[in-house]
C-alpha cells in the first residue's frame, strides 16, 4: 500500500522495524543530524504527499532532544503534505507532570499535548498512558494501546500457581485489577508513604501475600526504589517469590543496581522505551509491543476501529 | 514596583543579573531542575499574579534543553496567573532554519514561534534576528533589538581611521550598510559560494579594501570559516588590519582554533550568547547588550513604545 508510510527517529529503531516487518513495509526514508552547534537537521527522502503517515519516537531520554526530534519531523511531514500524520509515542514523556501539585507548578504533560498538536500531529497512539487526564489534554484522537495483556501473557506462560498481584501503591489499583483478574488471581496493595520525588518507602502490606508467589505491577520503573522496597516487604510477610512487571523500563539512576542486588527474580518490562546495553541486565525480560503497534498502525489505516484493542 | 518582575533560565543567568541591577530590581526567584531521568522540573518561588513578567533565556548550545526550559517556564507562569508574559531571547535559536530551501524540510524557526507563542507567551524580545521573516512568523507582538550601535559604538571608541565594512556575504549587506553609515565608511562584499552548510569558501571582494582597516560584520558567527578566510581575502587584496564583529557568538566545532590561528586582530561579539571559559580568549571581546535589554524591559512595562530603540 504506497499510501501507508511508517518513519523511525532516534528513540525506537529497533521497535520500528519490527512493526515494519510485521506490516510489511519498508521504514520511510529519513534522517535526522545535528548541525555543528547541535540543532537538529530533518531530512525526508521520499515522498510522503497524500500518505497515511505513522512516525515513531518515545518522549524517553533524553526527553527534551527526543521530543524536539518528534515536532521538527512532525513540522516536516505538515509541509511535505502528509494527509494524516500519526503520531506513535511508545513511552509518553513528561507524563507525571500532570497536574499543578503545588502553587506555580507547570502541567508539563500537558504542555507536550499541545506541542505535538500545534506542530501538527493529527492522531496520536501511545502506551499505557501514566494518566487517564492525558488522553484528554489532546483535541485530536488518542488511541490508548495496553501493555498488560502482554505482560500478563508472559506469568501465565511461566505457568505460575498461587500468585497475587501487587500494586506498588494505591494509584494503581486499576491496573493491578486488570491482569488480577486476567490471571485469575487476588490482589495486595503496598500503603507507602513518599517523602519526595524519587525516594520511596514501603510502609504496609493490605492483603494476604503468606506462601504466594508475589507478582508487582506497575507502569513506570524509574529509579526502582519503590518496586525493590516492596519486593523486601512482600518477603517479610511470607511470599515465597517476588516478580515484578512494569510497561515502561525508564531505569534512571541507580534503578539498575537496585534491581541487580534486590529480591525481585525477574522484571518483565516492554519495549517502549530502549534499553541501553548497560541497563540490559539478566534480571531484566524484555518483551516487545510491536505486533500491538502494528495492528493499531493497520486499522488506523483501514479507518476501522482500533477500539477492540483497548481494553 | 512590585508588578514588573524579571527572571532568568540557565542560557544567561549573567546577563539577567546586569539586566536587573540596571532595572533596579532582583531576579524572581525560580529554580530550575532535573528529575533523575532528566525532565526538567520548574519551580517559581514567589508570587507572579497579576506582574508583567521578563523572562530572559537564549535558545543557545544546548538548543533543544533551552527551549524546553522556556517553554515549561512559560507554561507555569500562565498558569500563575501572570498578567503578561514577554520573552527575552537574546539569541534566537533555529533562526537559520527559515525557509523551505529543499523539498521536504522543516521550517524550524517558524516552529520554534508556534511553541513559544502556544505555551502562552504575550510578546517577544530578541536581538538581531536572524532572518526578517522572523517576526512575521510570530502573531504576538516582537521587539526586535540591535546590536549594532553596540558594536560600531566599541569600534568608533578605538578612534579608527580610513576603514570599510565588509559585508561577508550578500544577504548581509543591509547590515554591513547600517554600520557604515554610522562609522560614515565605505562597504565591500564578499562574494563567496558555500558548497554545503559548515563549509565556507571565499570567492572574490566587491570593492576597495587596499590600505584600509577592514572590519568585517556579521549577525551570527559560528564555525568561523566565512570570518576567517575573508580575513585572508582581504589582507590578499591590500588591507591593512582586518577586524570582525558579530551579534551572536554561537561559535562551534573549530570556531575558537579557527580565530585563534586567523588574521583578525580583534572579534567583537555581544553576550547574546554566554561564553564558556575555553571560549572566551583574548581575541574575543565580549559587549554587554543589558543597557539595550533593560530599556526595552522598562518601556514595555510602561506601556510606551518602544520603537525609538529599534532603528
Ligand atoms: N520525571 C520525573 N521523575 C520523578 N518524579 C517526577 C517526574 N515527573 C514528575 N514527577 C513527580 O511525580 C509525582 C507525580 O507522580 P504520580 O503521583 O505517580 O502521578 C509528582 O510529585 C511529580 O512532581
Ligand atoms: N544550526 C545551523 N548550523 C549550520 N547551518 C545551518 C543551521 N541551521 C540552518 N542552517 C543552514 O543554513 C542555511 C541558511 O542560512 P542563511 O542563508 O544564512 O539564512 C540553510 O542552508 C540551512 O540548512
Amino acid at each position: 500500500d504506497p499510501y501507508l508510510k511508517v518513519f523511525t527517529l532516534n528513540s525506537n529503531p529497533d521497535l520500528t522495524h519490527e512493526v515494519t516487518n510485521q506490516i510489511g513495509v519498508e521504514i520511510g526514508k529519513s534522517s535526522i543530524k545535528r548541525f555543528k552547534d547541535g540543532e537538529i537537521q530533518v531530512n525526508i527522502e521520499e515522498s510522503i504527499r497524500g500518505c497515511d503517515v505513522f512516525l515513531v519516537q518515545s518522549t524517553s531520554e533524553p526527553a527534551n532532544e527526543h521530543l524536539m526530534e518528534l515536532l521538527i519531523m512532525i513540522d516536516a511531514m505538515k509541509r511535505a503534505s502528509a494527509a494524516t500524520i500519526n503520531v506513535v509515542i511508545p513511552y509518553y514523556g513528561y507524563a507525571r507532570q500532570d497536574r499543578k501539585a503545588r502553587s506555580r507548578e507547570p502541567i508539563t504533560a500537558k504542555l507536550v499535548a499541545n506541542l505535538v498538536e500545534k506542530a501538527g500531529a493529527t492522531r496520536v497512539l501511545s502506551v499505557d498512558l501514566h494518566a487517564t487526564q492525558i488522553q484528554g489534554f489532546f483535541d485530536i484522537p488518542v488511541d490508548q494501546l495496553l501493555g498488560e495483556p502482554i505482560l500478563s501473557k508472559h506469568f501465565q506462560d511461566k505457568g505460575m500457581e498461587d500468585i497475587v498481584i501487587v500494586s506498588p501503591d494505591h494509584g494503581g489499583v486499576v491496573r493491578a485489577r486488570k491482569m488480577a483478574d486476567r490471571l485469575k488471581a487476588p490482589i495486595a496493595i503496598i500503603d507507602k508513604r513518599r517523602p519526595e520525588p524519587n525516594v520511596s518507602e514501603v510502609m504496609n502490606i493490605i492483603g494476604d501475600v503468606e506462601g504466594k508467589t508475589a507478582i508487582i505491577v506497575d507502569d513506570i520503573i524509574d529509579t526502582a526504589g519503590t518496586m525493590t522496597l516492596a519486593a523486601d516487604a512482600l518477603l517479610e510477610k511470607g511470599a515465597n517469590e517476588v516478580y515484578a512487571c512494569s510497561t515502561h523500563p525508564v531505569l534512571s539512576g541507580p534503578a539498575i543496581e537496585r534491581i541487580e542486588n534486590s529480591n525481585i527474580k525477574e522484571l518483565a518490562v516492554t519495549n517502549t522505551i530502549t534499553l541501553p546495553e548497560e541497563k540490559n541486565i539478566d534480571k531484566i525480560t524484555q518483551l516487545s509491543v510491536a505486533p500491538l503497534i502494528a495492528e493499531a498502525i493497520i486499522r488506523v489505516h483501514e479507518q476501522t476501529s482500533v477500539s477492540t484493542l483497548f481494553e
